[in-house]
């Protein structure tokens, strides 16, 4: 092992992800590679397809998970059903959403923001208010803005979008795995995610699933695709049907441990693991607030795997950060953008979001601040 | 650990990729996942940059991994240089050649291709000459052509190429790691790569570098470059430089495993490395003209890690390699296009090429054309 390998020791990660891996993920992750074309490496294939239909709530087709982290899936979503020209309105509360409107712009497209202050939830009432005065192509929005800990909320706007007739495009990252994630109920388009949060496991992959009237839309494309890699007509040709043709070479070792950290999900019960982070969440900002800290979000909207708090008065974070990770082995988050220096994130994503870990966070904490 | 995973087990990966991975890249890859922001991450982040420095025998600061396959530093490299309406010359003799042209032609380049049948190398002659013809921002060029074993004169070709003044673009996913490559005495301007070929490690990074003029072409866009994820001016942010601002969360243990596989590359030697690479390809093309094979491309444009050979007349191809996998636990590929049905591709890349391998395979295949 080299030197600077066995420097690497484990961290409770509880910042804004990666998250705590389960042994039996490290496990499968570190199985023999075989060939992405091998019956076993299949088999496996299919399977992780059909527990991200059951984890998403869909029975879309289209659904499996690109070879890049999870901004390879938001760019996925908008390379392969923006064409230039085409309207788009992205809902804005944070970095992720920001990130959707820099994606969508380089594309060509022609984008409308509707934007919030940072820590506040989307609005519907503005979302149909803005569907009326405007036709748009595709309306995109971040189930669980990781930059603030605020969930907004994706069902609702789900039902005006519908009533509208624009593809509905879903950031759902930091969601999936931790809070119900309802990909046809909500009527949603187009949605991507990413392994190395609530899912637990390493950063790689980040799951993506397609409605049909999405693949009609990449099928009625006037243009090519601009990005061969994720180009999703090709993608299928390897992820599905008879042939499995090669389009290029799965990240195999990173697809198993995908499979087993959704077997894991599953074989719990996504309810029972939703209900843990709830708990956990509960736990962590009663702690907090024993401390005497204050949530950024208001709470109908907070997140339970992401938790922005207020930073306590004249206190060096970063020092505070410094500490926990050297003296602790605890990783959290700084804020972002107009929340630096202003909140930690604080995350309880899957394998994280268990009590020993908010105990032992909330203990740190607390020595480290009395230390002062 | 779920079913299907628990019937994974070794396979002699003696395919066009992925290759076998030594035990210390495995154990790598498990190494306990970390934040993409740790101060011990960040100097594992800088050892690999340096490790692919040497390895690609180049001065270039901007040389890191992409966070996708060896198709993703493909896209990386032109996504980053092309802009709409630019000339680009392609020299084409297999799959990866019409794979660059299809990657040029959907981001608006104008095209052109030398091609030349599958099987025999590019003469640089005809790039000369094509060059006096046209004014080209771009050529680009296979050096290991996977799908047909031929290794292209990339240094004869860059000599030219330098006298014109166009950029010149290598994909050396097969041959990094193999045989060597010279990056700055080649006078390349951008290179990818892949982790799954020669350098033993499972498939999901494509190891980059750009030359200073390559870097000055990108900062002179007239556009943004039309994909987010592979920017490279942002993803720079990260890799280098005082702040290492967040761009992507980065595949971690993808990282992890890449570095321990280039220790080992960089701790033999790689010339020492290039050294078995030959004198095994010598062994399993002896071995196989001993069966009566007959090799597909002329010698001096062989590669060591890829062997194309001809099929023995009325074989069922398809038969013998099931064989050969589920018989003897070995891998082979088939041919791709124009030699599909006429040719296996017999790896022996990395951790593959080596004595006990070899003459494993040619036993196997020896006792399954006798059955025949």
């Amino acid at each position: 092992m080299s030197e600077s390998l066995e420097k690497i020791e484990p961290i409770l990660l509880m910042g804004p992800g990666p998250s705590c891996v389960p042994p039996e993920v490290y496990k499968a992750l570190a199985l023999p590679t075989i060939g992405h074309l091998d019956p076993v490496f299949i088999t496996i294939m299919d399977e992780v397809k059909s527990h991200l239909r059951t984890l998403f709530i869909t029975e879309n087709t289209l659904t499996l998970p690109i070879s890049g982290t999870g901004s390879a899936g938001m760019e996925t979503c908008f390379v392969n059903l923006v064409e230039p020209g085409d309207r788009v309105l992205i809902l804005i509360n944070g970095v992720f959403g920001q990130r959707m409107q820099d994606v969508a712009t380089r594309l060509g497209a022609r984008v409308d923001a509707l934007e919030y202050p940072w820590g506040e939830p989307v609005d519907p009432e503005d979302v149909f208010r803005k569907l009326k005065e405007n036709d748009y192509k595709i309306v995109a929005v971040v189930h669980a803005e990781t930059s603030t800990g605020v969930k907004n909320p994706v069902g609702a706007i789900g039902e005006i979008i519908r009533e509208h007739g624009a593809l509905y495009l879903v950031d759902t990252v930091t969601s999936l795995g931790g809070i119900e994630v309802e990909v046809d109920g909500w009527h949603i388009d187009a949605v991507y995610s990413g392994t190395q949060k609530c899912l637990s496991c390493p950063p790689g992959l980040s799951p993506v699933s397609f409605s049909q009237r999405a693949i009609e839309t990449i099928e009625s494309r006037q243009t090519k695709v601009p990005n061969w890699y994720l180009d999703l007509s090709m993608l299928l040709n390897y992820w599905q049907g008879e042939t499995r043709t090669y389009h290029h070479t799965a990240p195999i070792n990173m697809i198993y441990a995908l499979h087993q950290s959704l077997t894991l999900i599953l074989e719990t019960g996504p309810s029972s693991v939703y209900d843990r982070h709830l708990q956990q969440h509960q736990s962590l900002v009663d702690g907090l607030e024993g401390l005497g800290l204050e949530m950024l979000v208001s709470k109908p909207f907070r997140l339970p795997m992401l938790n922005a708090v207020k930073l306590p008065e004249g206190i060096d974070e970063a020092d505070v950060r410094k500490k926990l990770r050297m003296e602790h082995k605890i990783e959290i988050g700084a804020g972002l953008g107009p929340l630096a220096g202003k909140i930690w994130r604080i995350g309880l994503m899957g394998h994280t979001a268990r009590a020993e870990n908010v105990s032992r966070f909330i203990t740190a904490l607390d020595s480290i601040l009395k230390q002062g």
